[in-house]
């Protein structure tokens, strides 16, 4: 029987083998969610030229006093190209709108809330007093040219594809999207939309995994059910083994038909571990040839659930070249107790809840691990250790926030 | 000069007027994230048949006594159709899977892992005692048939997929993705990709609008640039119209080329409010004709991205029947000050972090509404409210922790 390894050591030897991806270079389009890898820098100062931040009037503040009638020498649009404006003659105004260059002679904006009609149409009556600089935002105030705007490392959100757009980058170099092939396994299995026979079931881990590995940002391809036939296994697995990640479920345990092991090795992949002490998910089986990673989940909903979110993200957000690939443990507060046989980390099904300020978990309750709906109640795993039997109700524990429940 | 009405009144008024989309019943593969507006009962029991938990062996527990080496009358895989099974003789043992169905005159099972090789090649010595059903699911344990698994309501994710295809709903019925059309405005843009003459600057609002509202869930086009020239921006006005949602920037503040309003009238659009009590975004338009939502963003990309999280996703979600559109505040401790000019409720780019089950806001420092980078590195929005001239370090602080930054 195979050692039984601690699910951090199984983990340390997932994200081991699995090696970000080579860069890409992607469209703007194609770019939101990726990981920036290169350095951007701001291609000009931001403003690129002395502007109004109002639409109104601009003027020498030290002309305007207390406010007075002026003239209106010219009218400003944004767009309008500052080296092209005549200087604003001493005493006058001219009327601008939001973000159009300053004119030479004007230090600072009245808005147009503070003006009214003069007593000709090419005059208005100002109200003052106004500081130098009121309402104006200079060259550069924003941004210098140079600056580092965005580094290598950084998730690509929307506000990161507008400092891109704005600083002319319509592509850059980013983290690649990881090929996952997904593959059930199983003599008793049929597709969803068959009528099962007599001691089937319906295959519901393919597209749970499908969706589990699109939502981490994949891009997935469905291999449907293999057999448990040396020969059809073989065949299947070679044809997901050109994926960056096979996902494979059933077929793990230690039956006479559980035959992936055998199959991964006779396709001249490397099994790194075959049992894993997590509860859901002990047979979870992890091979690795060349670059392809193998995920070999239990056939039990849950524990093929459970197995992704714990190991198979991970890898995924590593190839990806996410700098933080695990997910981030958010301590919580047991709202009721859970008892467990010691020897297995337990991944207990959750819904975690902030409430005033803290996080409050109270475990799904569960007939086991082919309790999917358990699994469609929960938010969360919240984390009961190896060596624990129990954890009463009130105690700390930590949780994974799952990111594919809707709200919180 | 038109009223300014508060923050809670704008959002009440946005989401009057967003009604969900018609259902639309949809396949598997593009359930995931949608929200599930039917309700799914078990078509079966689950499990449908006794089957056995484990890999070993299916014996009749009062059988065994402590243990006992028996004859192996069967094997029995996964898959095997539980009325053609033969009855177990009694004294004997049934080599059986994992989710393998249960012989008659079984009652338990004994894992493989507590039994040996036998003294002849069809027997087995098995370790005892085992009690009556132990290693055994009954039929209907998991699920009854007829039980209620999934609601209106529900969001669809990697779970609820698995649930579905269980059930063998290849299709269900499910909130619609709504159709968004995206429109910068005024004479000062260029196309990302091109270089911006003297006084132009990059359209950055476009792109960045577009990953907002692909990301949350829409089906995005867009319409580029339109010029502040009443002619060229109603035809692009009316090409957005046949979208679910129009999101333009620009041209939406009191200078004279500031022609959004006045070109959403003229194309037969009701103008529900011009200005709004928040900062940044002030001169937000909201607008209808029809079953379309226009939202009139300012031309500054902060306040266009402020206005999108607080206004328009909500809209997005309610028009696909998302229970819950608005986002929920979490309450959070600010770490430095912030200062604002009272009248207007703030809505501060900051960085959120859960440390100690505590959530600490930090105010991203910035240079005003068009410092797309402070944007980029906040990942929350703190809510001073209108009536505050500050909040002092350590005070309570409403915070939205935004979708669209990676990790926390």
């Amino acid at each position: 029987m195979p050692d039984m390894i601690a699910v951090e050591r199984a983990l340390d030897l997932v994200l081991e083998a699995a090696r970000p991806l080579p860069p890409i270079v992607a469209d703007l389009a194609d770019l939101p969610g990726r990981i920036l890898l290169e350095e951007i820098r701001a291609d000009r100062d931001v403003p690129s030229w002395d502007k109004s931040l109002m639409d109104g009037f601009a003027v020498a503040a030290a002309d305007l006093g207390r406010g007075k009638e002026v003239a209106i020498a010219a009218t400003i649009a944004a767009g309008a190209d500052p080296g092209a404006l005549a200087a604003l003659p001493p005493g006058q105004a001219a009327r601008i709108m939001t973000g159009a260059p300053l004119p030479r002679g004007a230090d600072a904006v009245i808005p147009v809330e503070r003006s009214r009609a003069g007593s000709q149409p090419d005059r208005t009556a100002l109200q003052g007093p106004v500081r130098p600089g009121e309402n104006v935002a200079r060259r550069g105030d924003d941004v210098r040219e140079g600056a580092v705007l965005l580094e290598p490392g950084d998730f690509l959100g929307a506000a990161e594809i507008a400092v891109l757009a704005a600083c002319g980058r319509i592509r850059a170099r980013a983290g690649g999207r990881p090929r996952v092939a997904v593959l059930a396994t199983g003599d008793e299995l049929v597709p969803p939309g068959e009528e099962p026979g007599p001691g089937r079931l319906r295959n519901s881990n393919g597209p749970m995994l499908e969706a589990l590995a699109r939502r981490a940002g994949a891009e997935v391809r469905d291999l449907g059910i293999a057999r448990d036939d040396e020969e059809d296994l073989r065949r299947a697995i070679a044809s997901g083994l050109d994926a960056d990640v096979l996902l494979l479920s059933g077929g793990v345990s230690m039956g006479l038909y559980d035959l992936v092991g055998g199959a991964l090795r006779s396709a001249g992949a490397e099994v790194l571990f075959e049992r894993v002490a997590i509860r859901p998910g002990k047979p979870f089986t992890f091979a690795r040839r060349g670059g392809t990673l193998v995920f070999g989940c239990p056939g039990n909903p849950v524990s093929s659930y459970v197995i992704f979110q714990v190991f198979a993200r991970p890898a995924l957000r590593r190839l990806a070249s996410h700098p933080t690939p695990v997910w981030r443990m958010q301590p919580g507060r047991l709202a009721s107790p859970i008892r467990q046989k010691p020897g297995r980390a337990g991944y207990v099904q959750a819904r975690a809840v902030f409430r005033d300020g803290r996080l409050d978990v109270e475990p799904v309750p569960t007939s086991g691990s082919a309790d999917l709906v358990s699994c469609a109640r929960g938010n969360a795993l919240a984390i009961v250790p190896a060596e624990a039997a129990s954890l009463p109700a009130g105690s700390d524990v930590a949780v994974i926030l799952l990111d594919d429940h809707g709200d919180r």
